[in-house]
């Protein structure tokens, strides 16, 4: 009899964000003549950079043609696009990583899902609340946590690092050893950034414990204020205990183009039960090599092309442009009198929403046809807050911030 | 401590093509002026059919402007590509497939691999042997295998199914109770077709087991014969009992492209350890929307354009013209003495090599420069015999042919 992984039957609801699908899928059939304006999921709205559309097209060609033709690249990706990604966006800002610890993907979201498969369904894993779904909601698959617990609103086994009002959104050390720890900073979904010295505590911890982190920089891009780190691996000692996934999504609009990467430096080691090391680099890359089977090379040719002169332009006025929606929004709801978080430095808005955070999700989309994030959907610290992504036109912008000044 | 998926650790050798990639390296740094010809790894080697490119490019352009710009699509697909599939690809061969049962994915690679996932690691697992090595290695990773066993080539705890002269490389029926069965038809490496009545019992097997089958129909674009069934949906219950991958990499010539599928009918079910059953659809759209984020927008629209009719015609002179090599390495290899099965109805010609089958290898690659790939990289059963692939320019395959003509 072929029996299900039973983990699976733990699993809460839907994912986030197809419950959020629902809800506005069941707004516009009620409501076809409204107009709606999404600011929810973190999807980028603005077209590819046009570096990227000539170079796409480019690679389009060469595979139109017998004798250019490309058929399975390198799994890890080609050579071209792994070293302009060690060199631009790492080696440029003073952090070691090599192209050969680039493994390029087609999706952080997917990275970020499958990378915890390389190690024992017998660790502890600490997970940020609120947070990315995706975290949870993979080690929930694995195994690696208990049943929900409906009163605590979390499931047994995991442990969780509360971020609040308190502590900024950025969470404190454990109060007990963790094997795994996600980290993700510029966060989602609360926006929050970490300084260089709040990350230290972060590598100092793991590598005292022989831990693991996770470390998610897919809106490295919104850092504006250079003495913030961008990746982690500008912290002395990360490379030992440090995996970094990165995406072009949010970066250079590439949500529905796919392109992302991880970063798995040499040093970082795993163990066995014995205690014996080995080397994750390794592992990952039987992984990769085994279950996936590299990125379209036209969009990897699309992603080189971030790199140029061209593209970095491109890039940054894109980036701007959102930052500045990030801005007014914060600055708008600021003025309606609520608590923000994020907006600078990152395309996230957290709002401390003075109420049940479905309840206030419920009213922009019905009353005022703006969909934002309910922070409850990232965790249980995130109740009675939401998030607003900065992520469209500034028209719809400011439309969608009149619209919600008249009804709050 | 960070620990290790112990079951890495039971994994043999590196993952075969990249073993092949390795003496292939190795030959060509110490011979730099010898071309080499490729019938190893089943990388297709003529460019994309011009629908396909025609609809790539208008794609990029719909990316390149805000006003038609795409993000992030539906993580299953986007329904223009699965409604063309449903329809094309079953219905109009009489097979019933809904287009909400079709997974848009990027390879049939990452599918076949990661399907195991929703399954409990408490199963049994039937594989042929021969087999693409993909389905033993993530059962392994699984922990679904037991240990090596270095004196029977096998791992402990797999229940292998033989392939070999006496079935014609068809397997039979297994001998004890299986849970969860692989095939693979028209067969890689083997090149071998199973009628509809050799389907049909293994689906009845299945229903009367309450096993699943995991039907990857990677190649159904070869079958020319119409009395054999291309889709495992062709045989009566097969709904039931069956999850079938398919893939754009062979028909289209998007290996490098990225572009696939899986169906998951909605009568399949899977049980939990009370014996209550769970829709396998629910569960795999769970862990598809978790752990994917859909295939580039481009690439969809460029895998829309086969079922065009000029695509539709394309493709087929694309399979014809790859058909036409295989016949005749199958002729040439017959002629020189060689027992051969596929090259009809296959694009893999599996030799009977007379020698073990790295030897032959070896052999194909330092004298003539000529790259197969060794049978016994794809299970023990397939010591002995090498695959020809017919993914080649005719000229190569007619070099290639004469090369070997010389040495054998």
């Amino acid at each position: 009899m072929i029996k299900i992984n039973e983990n699976y039957q733990k699993l809460q609801a839907s994912y986030l964000f197809s419950n959020i699908a629902k809800r506005v899928n069941a707004f516009q059939q009620a409501n076809p003549d409204k107009s709606l304006i999404k600011l929810g999921i973190g999807d980028v709205t603005r077209a590819l950079p046009d570096a990227c559309v000539k170079a796409f097209h480019l690679a389009v060609d060469e595979m139109a043609q017998d004798t250019t033709f490309r058929g399975y690249g390198p799994e890890q990706g080609y050579d071209f696009l792994r070293e302009a990604i060690a060199k631009n966006d790492f080696q440029a800002r003073g952090a070691r990583v090599e192209a050969d610890e680039v493994f390029v993907s087609d999706g952080a979201k997917c990275d970020s899902g499958n990378f915890q498969e390389i190690f024992s369904t017998d660790i502890i894993v600490a997970i940020p609340d609120p947070v990315y779904p995706v975290y949870v909601d993979t080690n929930v698959m694995a195994g690696r946590s208990g049943a929900w617990n409906a009163e605590q609103g979390r499931y047994e086994g995991l442990v969780y690092l509360d971020g609040n009002r308190d502590n900024g959104f950025i969470p404190d050390l454990p109060d007990r050893p963790v094997d795994l720890i996600y980290l993700c900073f510029p966060n989602n979904p609360a926006g929050s950034t970490a300084t260089r010295e709040q990350l230290k505590q972060w590598v100092d911890y793991a590598r005292a414990n022989k831990s693991l982190i996770l470390f998610d920089a897919a809106y490295e891009a919104f850092v504006q204020d250079e003495t913030l780190p961008r990746s982690i691996y500008e912290v002395e000692g990360a490379r030992e205990v440090a995996i970094e996934f990165r995406s072009f999504s949010k970066t250079a609009g590439f949500t529905g183009t796919r392109c992302a990467y991880t970063v798995v430096p040499k040093e970082c080691m795993a163990y066995t039960e014995a205690g014996e090391p080995v080397s994750v680099h390794a592992l990952w890359n039987r992984r990769h090599t085994t279950k996936f089977n590299s990125v379209s090379y036209p969009v990897q040719r699309a992603a080189e092309a971030v790199y140029s002169a061209e593209g970095q332009a491109q890039v940054k006025e894109l980036v701007g442009y959102y930052l500045n929606n990030a801005k007014y929004i914060r600055e708008k709801m600021e003025a309606l009198g609520y608590d923000c978080i994020g907006g600078v430095n990152s395309p996230y808005i957290w709002i401390d929403s003075k109420c049940d955070s479905w309840e206030f999700f419920d009213r922009l989309l019905n009353e005022a046809a703006v969909v934002c994030t309910p922070g409850a959907g990232f965790g249980k610290c995130g109740e009675g807050y939401i998030r607003i992504s900065a992520f469209n036109s500034f028209d719809k912008v400011v439309e969608a911030m009149e619209r919600i000044g008249c009804i709050l």
